[in-house]
């Protein structure tokens, strides 16, 4: 996931659609959830492409490896229509990299440089450091930064008010003078781990290194600036950028009975950060998907509509997948019923939030009484459909005027790993994953068997 | 902490001691706790420490630089007789090391040499990896372990439980012909965080390198076996042992008003592991027992017997410090009225463990009542003072017949940053630890203030 979560709200005035009749599903969602329970497929294939492949990154020999992989065994599944959709990605280039404090004591300080940073000049960028805790308070300092490195030690409160630190901090940084800028790692929890991540530069600002290192540090730092203390660090980064890459979207059907031509598209997003194994962000979201799928085909469930595995690439730096998907479909996103997502991690299912043009919400909400038997629950929160929700990946096709869904899960932990080393399959629970197939399984095969179509249009809300 | 918290039972006999009463230093307790409340010190002082210097690994400039630094302050505090008491430590140099992946795929793994460990050849030692779950499956296996790398997989249940695999691992793998050894880190949660420890070889078996990598790799690895995959490592370390140096223990009393060669010592260890700050592990509790004394002296509250502050150098890695004191200390441990250790990190506060001879506990339990205003809870245990514990560099004076009370804090993530490079002062709470120094200074005053002399002699219990 490489943005706050879409928060869409519905219209509160009256459905105009007709809710879904549970009871006409009832026995397909029992088959679903049975086999599906029975089943430990998805979490041994998602297991099994993080330990083979390792990360995948954009531009990397390991994303294209389990490209092959995923290709070879969907089709191996019965899938029909396997393809890879060529995508153009950024080859961004980590290159060796380090902090180390130089002042007032000498420590290597673990960090993470940012997806798009450039590198430093052989031999680094030293400079005294300058802490602030919010682009206001760089503004009101701004007469103190030329010449420095800006440290953004902002703590956690969500990712949505956190990461702008991230994404702009080099260009706010930049604009008032300073050499690199530094931002404390975008997560709530710590064992001396930073957190990577894209970022931005803007036309006419220079362009300066950007680096994120851990909790840890950041608050030494901020801590010895407090006790009059003037610490510096060196920033060494051979990051750079390489001309574009080919790399693919992932796509795999299961044709529709009658309406082929109409599609539900499921997935997540196959590319990772360059770090760990993107199990949770997001191999197990891709593989709920790819799976909820091979499970309805050995199932007989073909429905009424045409179900579309898509595991789109290149979401985290650069989103290229998810427009060359939208832009191959053309105006056809008519004939998209529906558009589902799962990039929030695989902890225990909690249901789905759709958005959309009125009446969807009403549509689906029924599904719920479906999907309970596999949803757990989480204090302050509805498990089930409930209104609002959608994903990077489908943003594009929603914008079109697509219903779309986001996978919900018990994900407090989830900015634990984001982005990190500790984003593995230790932190994968089989269970849950079985659980979550049922859940996408029961989505996509009711969205796609439903008489009616679902309307489309403008959704209430922003990205 | 180094080994397993000390397990020691009383006998369930019946009391030989007078319980104090407490009402006889209520007004006291009141002081020290408002006092303690109102004064940052010990926070401050703690991480100050942990920035200034950094780490303070036995034989390093920065434990040194630390212990000068403790001294001076000491003795501005107005503490008397202080000065550092020499010990000869031994001196482990980590030195640049790594563990890579090298089959089936290339990675390299996050990894932190064993103290005392040997280093490998230049080039380092590579060989297919044996995973086990126990030292009986090592036995079961051990025709499989010539010329491999051992891992062990142990996941974690309790310290205790857990480290005999960093401690000995070495030892049992060499025996069975592997030419190194890895071990899972010993801790309950990971965000790809290695952890050191000591280990041990034995005369007679052949020293091989040793390491820890993390919970991440361990699993991956475990996993790659199951699979039928078989991984291969590449372990290079340049660690090596150097002759020992000198440190020494930290020492600063408050002399006895009527009985000044009889004495309550508490404190710590001030030396650390070579990564983090060694926070809650154990530089916290050291400046605990410090501030704890400091604020009696600074409220006038001069018991009658000595208050001997003792921070201990090279708990870690040899236990010098400790065994250095009490050789010094000879018969005088008959003078020894208790001995009290922190060294369990400095959370919110829950009491003491004491041990000793028949009757110390029953003597000094009434002081749970003067200590209630400053303790937290812990589901399923007791807050205030409680039968059983102590501390590794107290231990020798327990053996030797002197009570021991250990520091008991609500230390549930303690094994999360122990010996880890996370155990830095951001991990600390300001509140939880003046309340620790008023629990301290509270048990240390009435122990040295009471009339009677608490019985000497065997506790129940083993190491």
């Amino acid at each position: 996931m490489r943005a706050a979560a879409l928060v869409l709200l519905l219209s509160a005035s009256a459905a105009a659609q007709t809710p879904i009749d549970p009871e006409v599903y009832r026995d397909a969602a029992h088959r679903i959830i049975d086999a599906a329970l029975a089943d430990s497929a998805a979490y041994d294939r998602t297991v099994y492409m993080g330990d083979t492949f390792g990360h995948r990154f954009s531009g990397s020999a390991s994303l294209e490896a389990a490209i092959d992989w995923i290709l070879a065994e969907m089709t191996a599944d019965g899938l029909e229509n396997v393809h890879g959709q060529p995508v153009l990605v950024p080859a961004w280039i980590r290159g060796a990299e380090s902090v180390t404090l130089t002042a007032p004591r000498e420590e290597p300080l673990a960090m993470l440089g940012l997806g798009g940073s450039v590198g430093t000049p052989t031999g680094g960028i030293e400079a005294d450091v300058i802490v602030v805790g919010s682009f206001d308070e760089l503004a009101d300092r701004a007469d103190e930064a030329a010449g420095r490195i800006v440290l953004y030690d902002v703590p956690f409160t969500s990712y949505g008010r956190t990461v702008p630190y991230r994404t702009r901090g080099a260009i706010e940084a930049a604009r008032v003078g300073a050499v690199a800028s530094l931002v404390r790692s975008v997560g709530p929890v710590s064992l001396s781990t930073p957190h990577t991540g894209t970022m931005h530069y803007e036309d006419g600002v220079p362009r300066i290194p950007h680096a994120a290192i851990t909790v840890e540090a950041s608050a030494m730092l901020r801590r010895m600036v407090e006790r009059g203390e003037a610490p510096r660090v060196r920033i060494r980064m051979d990051a750079r950028s390489e001309p574009d890459r080919m790399s693919r979207n992932v796509i795999g059907e299961l044709r529709g009975r009658e309406s082929p031509e109409e599609v539900v598209v499921l997935g997540g997003h196959i590319d990772s950060w360059d770090v760990g194994q993107g199990m949770h962000d997001d191999g197990g979201g891709c593989v709920v998907a790819w799976e909820a799928v091979r499970l309805l085909h050995d199932l007989g469930l073909r429905p009424r509509r045409t179900l579309r595995v898509v595991l789109w690439t290149n979401e985290e730096n650069g989103l290229r997948g998810a427009t060359t998907y939208r832009d191959s479909v053309g105006a056809a996103t008519e004939r998209h019923q529906l558009a589902i997502e799962s990039d929030g991690g695989v902890f225990e299912p909690l249901g789905f939030g759709v958005s959309g043009a009125e009446g969807v919400y009403e549509a689906l909400a029924p599904i719920t009484d479906l999907l309970a038997p596999v949803l757990g629950s989480r204090e302050g929160s509805t498990s089930g459909i409930k209104p609002g929700g959608g994903g990077a990946d489908i943003g594009p096709l929603m914008q079109a005027g697509v219903p779309g869904a986001g996978h919900r899960t018990a994900n407090d932990r989830y900015f634990w790993y984001h982005h990190t080393a500790a984003d593995t399959a230790d932190k994968l629970d089989a269970n849950h994953i079985q659980r979550n197939v049922a859940a996408m399984a029961i989505l996509a095969y009711v969205a796609a068997e439903m008489p009616e179509r679902l309307p489309q249009g403008d959704y209430l809300g922003a990205r």
